[in-house]
């Protein structure tokens, strides 16, 4: 397929949480139709989809009906099983692309890549048993970050290392799993661009955000990052080289440690992600929208910001903050449709115009 | 219920299509479940709302699976069944209540209602029979307009009459039906204010926009009115009154016109409004979040616009328009999963910044 998707097509998304919800609605603003394949019965992107195939990832039957029911397949997450993709690529197009997925469930491939491409991450080394990890921190020092290559979100599969003689159970808590140690980055500030490339290969990008991290999960996002402009362009050049570089068609959120000798990439996200949720109430065509946009063949907005914002994440419970947000004049409320507010889970977003 | 429905609870709405359908968005971002009762079985609302409950209006026992299935019912069009209204009223409350469903299905009623409450209303009478609209029409004088009381639309239910000789044909074309002959009014302009009210009494208005019509359907709406202040100003307090008398709750639109007497009212609908669709993009709390809000029993937002607006309908077949508006970056596209684009069938609409 690289005609443009018409309206009344079907778009699958793997994964049904928040992503996947925000996804939906975007689509459904474009004229098309979602069917998302989670696990999980009541998942948060099921109360705005046509329709909801409830299957495991390693469901071969599940995941062929899901593609047969789509005319393109998409994801919120990039911890995809390798083989459910085999099954999906042989019936219909996923976008972003198998070489993006690939890049980023394995960080220590993404640094690696990032390397390759001339761009700078943070510095690594690779922590295939104990004697590589003392010698790793022998060379970067501490501070350092042992993270397993897989699977880590929001802070978990992570451990700091503040102290050499921290390395033994540092490196226990990893339980085997592949690792990599992180180098300690004294960063000025975080921020995070949001790039788009369309099927045709245009590239657009949102203004970076500032992003504050608490207890390791994204705390707000502020737009616009307190950068000056060549560092802004400095973002927009890298992540446009990323993105060609994977012949990538998506949004991707890529965060960068701001230095003195410029920029860093901590990460890479083939996917919508947390700190472009400004978006929503700060451009005309939001992340999701665009992304939906670029899986679907169609031309990509431009991504310009009409006001200042700053995002902040709603995380555990948020009840008795309900009532005050929602008579701030200045706040947009996102919640996510989540029953239960377990400390750490992402139960919605605020967007703030202060500007 | 008079606290505030907490996130997780459904909201019950009668009618799935697009208004229903953008009223489900809204309830979503605020953490709501929606349900749809809608006898049309791919209607656009279906799409992103949780449950359909497809049945007809006069199907009691699914009335009553869809009332106890919701929290709080609202709708999306006034010309539900006094029948259904009744059975659902016996499980929930339905916002905004009977007295606007009462006067807004009925021309004749509405008009009355609103000269006692002091407001003016387009020229107007009672059509019981064919001597009446001889009366009418010396009277009222030529151009005037024919419609029925009961169940018009999108310039449905109408007839034009210029000349009095042609009263026979427009009584015929009523097929017996109660009738209305409205007087021609020379409206300077037509505009239309979205006002809310929620179950605390508070009233918020948006600012007024300026329809233009084309074949008896919204064309475009534009923000802001070429208006005075005052007559802004006229327009809140006008909306403010219609609302408190009825001890509304929810978002009404209510369409004016601009005359050198000052401004009377056309129409009043009680529900989300076409000439409000900008809000979307140039509010943050558009009006189907206000509509939920009031009816959920939460703050309102306070309406601000942030920017100035034109919202143009797509009417019919608009397929050979979709990519200019996709590449136009003044442009947010919303469409509403129709699949077959009827000539005067609203397909979608397109908020255009200009300011």
């Amino acid at each position: 397929m690289t005609e443009p998707l018409a309206p009344g097509a079907t778009i699958g998304i793997l994964g049904g949480g928040q992503l996947g919800r925000m996804l939906s609605m975007a689509a459904a603003r474009l004229g098309y139709k979602t069917c998302i394949f989670d696990p999980a019965g009541d998942c948060p992107a099921s109360h705005v989809a046509n329709y909801h195939l409830k299957a495991a990832y390693d469901d071969a039957g599940a995941l062929e009906q899901f593609a047969q029911s789509c005319d393109v397949i998409t994801f919120e997450f990039e911890n995809i099983p390798t083989a459910a993709l085999d099954i999906l690529e042989r019936h219909r197009p996923i976008r972003p692309g198998r070489d993006a997925l690939r890049i980023s469930q394995d960080r220590l491939t993404e640094k690696r890549w990032l390397a390759d491409l001339g761009l700078t991450p943070a510095p690594f080394a690779d922590i295939p048993d104990r004697a590589a990890l003392d010698a790793a921190l022998a060379d970067l020092g501490t501070p350092a970050i042992l993270k397993t290559r897989r699977f880590g979100y929001d802070g978990k599969g992570q451990v700091r290392i503040d102290d050499a003689s921290q390395s033994g159970a540092a490196f226990d808590a990893m339980q085997g799993a592949p690792a990599i140690l992180e180098g300690f980055v004294a960063f000025e500030r975080e921020i995070s661009v949001i790039a788009a490339r369309g099927l045709d290969g245009a590239v657009a990008c949102y203004d970076p955000g500032e992003n504050v991290h608490r207890d390791g999960i994204l705390h707000t996002t502020t737009l616009p990052a307190q950068i000056p402009h060549g560092l802004a362009t400095d973002a927009v050049l890298l992540a446009s080289r990323i993105l060609t570089a994977l012949d990538y068609v998506g949004v991707m959120g890529i965060e960068l440690f701001v230095t003195p000798r410029g920029l860093l990439v901590n990460e890479i996200a083939p996917r919508v992600h947390n700190s472009g949720h400004w978006t929503q109430n700060g451009a005309t065509i939001d992340q999701f929208e665009q992304h939906i946009r670029a899986v679907a063949g169609l031309p990509l907005g431009d991504g310009a910001r009409f006001g200042d914002i700053v995002m902040e994440n709603l995380v555990g419970d948020y009840a008795d903050r309900l009532d005050a947000i929602l008579r701030d004049p200045t706040a947009a409320l996102h919640l996510y449709g989540k029953s239960e507010p377990r400390p750490g889970r992402k139960m919605g977003h605020v967007n703030r115009r202060v500007g």
